[in-house]
Order: structure tokens, then sequence, then C-alpha cells
């Protein structure tokens, strides 16, 4: 995304607020100028975190017009005094902006079980509030970092029936979608014209095939947020039906910004080294292919395998064996990009194995795993596990 | 166990047959010079090794008198070829030693989806025969490892209605007990008398306190394997009934010698410095116990923390989270050793915190949880993730 990219009726900034030390971007703001149609999708754990029940209850309108968020502090097991304190944060940011509380959305990322002090929200709000411009998103993108190596954005443009409209994501995360300490947060704005219902359905579909379908270690998040606000001033009539013309163009909008900001985070996974898709075909229902995919990408030997260019199929079997999938072991196929190294549940020799380790040697390359059991499919996109993973999460705290 | 150790009326030893170069031992033998009852426990994988179909063939008499190990190649994903080896092989030990095929169990580890060659037990038999002693054990401990880094050994003695019986266990496993290529395979041999049935009812309940209750990495072998061999030369009225008094003597042995070598596993972990048993207590159910408790056993992040001695409390009440265990976050406490960090599900504070510290800066502790849900509780033992985990991973086949 280049620095000076928009959204009509959008403005965003950042401003370094002392959470994680003096020189950071800690603390950002998007602001819609109009109100905005709003939905979100926050983690499955039973154990979530005040931003996270806060924006539930938030979005239980539909609308939203504004949405804060730190780094730093989770703001995630921290009892009444942390709802009090996401409340208390949203607040400031309505009285400043001269809006509703509950059309503010709140989003912390960072220490679990920490308290955060409203004084650091209070004293920066006047900063921050002067930071929004139209071109203030990477601002944003910066501020949400926390183990993440590079910020995350998308864009797309779509056409309405004859209206140009954008839309823009932007993400943190290098932990699983899901993850523990590394949680994901994203947030999309878009100019187009949505019934809230409409939205919560698209997001709700475009989150499985990205978001939920990346995998770095298997961990979940307290944290855990997609948002996204559409604020209609792109001009086009209100898209009530997500089966229409413009539902489906807004479908493949949100579906690509999705999916481009979950591999942007599998990319920059902690200590990743590879981009790695396991795409199990053949299987007899969705839910054992995408226990199969699941299982393998996050299993730790595998993981540790890729990272080692070692094409060792025998973990890779062994985890679709423990994966709880039906399937006869002396069926499956084991392809490599399009090296096949498996057929039948056997190995096809030492030359195979070779030109599949030449494969392993690249950044990025599909595992398709064919059980030959039935239709359903399912991906996921996972990366390795290297030495740079324990170090990173050994040392994150101190 | 010294090297001397002995059962009455069981010999073993060990050779190297070239399967992992010329100076490793790779070959074990364990052999009773009469019948033996006999019971087994193999993995739950839908994949299973040619050995673990095999023996299971093989204990439906519920008999046996010998058990061939072999290190270095795993025969699994070897087809109808790796069937053929497995009872080749079995087929030689019984013609060497006067037996019937299906008196002989065959285990192996190693590499998986690689043919063995016949030849080369054919060509080691005569020097196996002869390596056997009535102190072979340690000998064939050591032709067991693979990643092992020492050989796991243990060894109890009963008193049954005056007859003294010795029980005594080999074992071999540095990933999860259910590893994926670093399987765990255990052989318990005793000179106690006992029903078949009863056995493998007493071998049942022994494995879920102890092999079923250790991880490493959360990942699952297709050939892992306990077997353990009854011969009835202790001179004991023989056992028919698990809770008469001489049952509960047999259990507790064997409840005894499973878990000392369970323990062994996790201490000698792919890469791990430290043991730590996770306790959850406090539970609606058996099943939210284990799920509670296994969860945090396996997260990764949690293992990197206990790596990096951070008292990261929040990683674990995040893998409860997501564990699917039933609980409210605000009344858990999560204590190290006897340090309470956290009560009703908040920080205790710094000076807390920094006993706990010291705590995780031990070689082994506990980490207890009080869902304060109910009563059930279960104990998972696991090890901390270190860099050499990776290291270990990444070049295993190289």
């Amino acid at each position: 995304m280049s620095e000076t990219e928009t959204v009509r009726g959008f403005q965003a900034g950042a401003v370094k607020a002392g959470i994680r030390g003096k020189d950071r971007l800690d603390v950002g703001l998007i602001y819609s100028e109009k109100p905005a149609a709003a939905a979100g999708v926050f983690t499955t754990s039973l154990v979530k975190a005040a931003p996270v029940l806060l924006d539930m209850e938030h979005l239980r309108s539909g609308r939203a017009r504004a949405i804060i968020v730190n780094s730093g502090v989770a703001n995630a097991c921290t009892g009444e005094m942390g709802m009090a304190l996401a409340r208390g944060t949203a607040g400031l940011v309505a009285r400043r902006l001269g809006l509703a509380e509950n059309e503010v959305l709140v989003a912390s990322t960072g220490v679990i079980g920490m308290q955060l002090d409203l004084a650091i929200f209070a004293n920066c709000m006047e900063a921050l509030a002067a930071s929004l411009t139209v071109s203030g998103f990477t601002a944003v993108s910066r501020a949400m970092m926390t183990t993440d190596t590079v910020p995350k954005t998308a864009v797309r443009v779509m056409d309405l029936a004859g209206q140009r409209a954008t839309i823009l994501g932007l993400a943190k995360g290098a932990g699983m979608i899901m993850p523990n300490m590394a949680t994901m947060l994203a947030f999309i704005v878009t100019d187009a014209a949505v019934r809230p219902a409409v939205l919560q359905d698209m997001l709700a579909r475009s989150v499985r095939h990205s978001f939920n379908a990346i995998t770095v270690d298997g961990d979940t998040s307290t944290n855990d947020t997609v948002l996204v606000l559409a604020n209609g001033a792109a001009g086009n009539q209100e898209i009530g039906d997500g089966n229409s013309e413009d539902g489906r163009q807004l479908q493949q909008g949100l579906d690509a910004v999705c999916r481009d900001l979950a591999l942007q985070i599998v990319r920059d996974g902690e200590g990743a080294t590879k981009l790695v898709t396991i795409r199990v075909v053949g299987a007899q229902s969705d839910d054992d292919a995408e226990r199969a995919a699941r299982t393998v990408a996050n299993s730790n030997l595998v993981k540790t395998a890729f990272f080692g260019e070692d094409a060792n199929w025998g973990r890779i079997i062994a985890a679709l064996g423990r994966s709880g999938a039906v399937f006869d072991p002396y069926r499956v196929d084991i392809s490599f990009d399009d090296v096949m190294l498996v057929r039948d549940g056997l190995a096809r020799g030492s030359a195979a194995e070779e030109r599949a380790t030449a494969v392993l040697r690249q950044k990025e390359f599909t595992v398709l795993v064919d059980l030959k059991n039935g239709t359903a499919g399912h991906d996921i996109h996972t990366c390795d596990f290297s030495i740079d993973y324990v170090k990173i999460n050994a040392d994150y705290r101190s």
C-alpha cells in the first residue's frame, strides 16, 4: 500500500503514548466522518479480553464510527478494572470526536494480565485526534505491531454499479490467527454502502477462508478481533443482499483484502522463513478435510522438517493418521507443488525425493494431500518452525 | 538400574546389525525361557506401522515369549512388503529360539516410509541369539535409542504372598508418548504369574497415568507400543483377579515402573531442560480436567515461556480458555509449586511473580491450576520447548 492510500470519509492517525517505551507508535485511531455499518468477528476462547467483550456489546447496534487500538498491553485477564478501562477509553474517544460511546470500538494487543492506566489515553487523546488524516492508515498499522517485523496493509478497488469503491485493511499478528501473545487484529474500512447484517455475514464468510485458514503455532488469543466499518461514502445504492451483483463485488473485495492480510501474517510468522499451503483434497467431508489440513499445518515435527528443508513425508502421514480424518493410508498421494512424492501411501523413490527437496528450498510452496476418499477439500496456510520462534517466545516479556 | 539387574526366566541381548551405521547397537531381543502371559497397548493413530499390526494379531492368544526390536527404520508406511518383513523377522526369531511365530512380538522405531531388508535380520540372528544373557536388558535399552540421549530402565520388587517377584521395564522415546519420529516404545517383563486378560487390564490402567499422561511435542507416532511379558517364574499363585491382594501389588509395581519410565522420557524430551507437571484440579469433569491440562502442556507458547523462565501466566490462562473446558476465568487460581501467582483470575502482584520466577528456575516444578468449578483433576507431565528441539528435528534425517 502506498502511504497516500485513502478511503473516502475515513481518517486515521497514531501517536507514541508511552505504553511501549518512548519511541514507538503504540496507540492508533480510525475515524469515519459519517455513521458506518459495522461488523466484527472475535476470538472463540472462553477467556475474552475486556476490549473484545466491549466490542461485542457495542456492535449490537450494527453501527460504529471509530476504532482505537493500542499495543503493549492486552487488557486481558484484568477483571472489572479492565472493563472499566476499555469503557473509559471508548468514552474519551467519543467525547473528543463528538460520538456516542457505543460508536467507538476498542482493541488491544500485548501482555496478558497487566492493567492499563486510563491516564495514558487521557493524556494522548488531544494529540491522537490531531494526528487524524486521510492518509494515516500506515501509521495505525505500525502502532498495532508487537512481534510483527513489518506493518501489514492491503487495498482493493471495486466497481459497484458504476461507483468506484475502495476497501482497505490493516492487520497485525505474527502468531496464529487467534494466537496467544501475538494476538491477531485486523481492521477493514470501506466506503461501500451496505446493511450491517449483510456486512456481518460477508465478514464471517471472508474470515473462514483467510484469517481462520492460517496458523503459525496453533495457539489462540484472548484478544483476536477482526472489525469492518463501511460508511457508504462511495455513493452506491446500499447493498441489502449479499447475492446481488454489488454484494458479490463487495464480498470478493473483502475476501481479497482478508486473504492478502492473512498471508502477510503467515509470511511474518514468528521466526518463519517459509509460507506453506497445506491443501487436502479427496476427503469424505469438509470437517475431515479441515481436520487433516489443520493437524498437518500445526505439527511441530512437520514444521521443523520444513525449516530443515527435509522432504520428510512420514511426518505428514503420521499427522494425518492422528488427525481423526477417515482414509485408507494405502491410497494417500502426497505432492510438493507438482512433484508427487508418495503414491498410494508408498514412497516413489529417491529421484522424486530429490525433486521434492528442491521444492522445499523455495520460500513458498504447496503440500497437496489427496486422501482419495471423497470430494471435500480444505486449505490451511502455515509457516515453518524455526530456532527464532523459540528465541522470540522465550524472550517476549523480558 | 544396575547392569546386572535380572528377572527370573528372562534373557536379553543386542547386536550392531548395521541399520544405523556400524558402531551402534540397533537390534535387541528379549526372551522368556518359559511361556509368558502377554499384553500390549498401541498407537491410536489410523496409520499403524507393520510391527504394530503384527503384534495386535500375535497378542490375540494372550501369550508370547520374545520381543525383537530395531531402531533406525520404523517399518511404517511400507505396505505389504513391510508386513512381510515384520512377519519374516518374527519367523527368523521363532526358528532360532524354537518358538511358534505368533509367540514373537516385533517393534521398530526410526524413519517412516523406508523399507527394511530381511537379510539384515537373517545375518545378525545367530549373533543376536548368542548375545542373550540374564543381564542383557541394558544392551536392549541402548539398541532402542534414536534421539534419546540416555537409555531408560526401571525396576521394582514386589512381595506376592511371600514370593519375591521383580518387574523390569525398558523404554525409548524423546518425543511425546505417541510421538512421531521419536516413537515411544516400552517393554516390561516380570516373573509374576498372572492371567493374560488381567495383565491386559492392568497395563491399560498403568498406561493411562504414565505414558498417556506425558507429552513432549503433541505429536503421535505410527509405531508406539507398550508390551509386557509375565512368565510366572516367581512361583506365586497365578493372579486371576486384579483386585486381589497380589493383583494390587502387581498393579502398583506396574504403575511405578510405567510412571518411572514415562518421567524419564519427558526428562529426556527432545531439547528439554525442565520437567513440568501440569496439575488441573477443581474441574467439572474428568474430560474437562484432561483437556485443560493437555492444552496447557502442549502449548508452544507456554513451553517456550518455561524455557525462557518467564512466569507468563497469561499464556497459561489463554491455553485454558481455548481448551474447551468449562470454567469462570475470574475464579481460576494458578500456582507454581507453592507460590500462588493468580487468584480469582487476577495477578497477585510483582512479589508473587518474583517468587514464581524463582520456582521456574528449578529443573522440575508443578503448575497447579484450580478451576474451582468441580472436583475432577488430571496431571500431565511435559517439558519446556527449547532451541535444541528445533535443531534436533530440523536435522533428524540428514
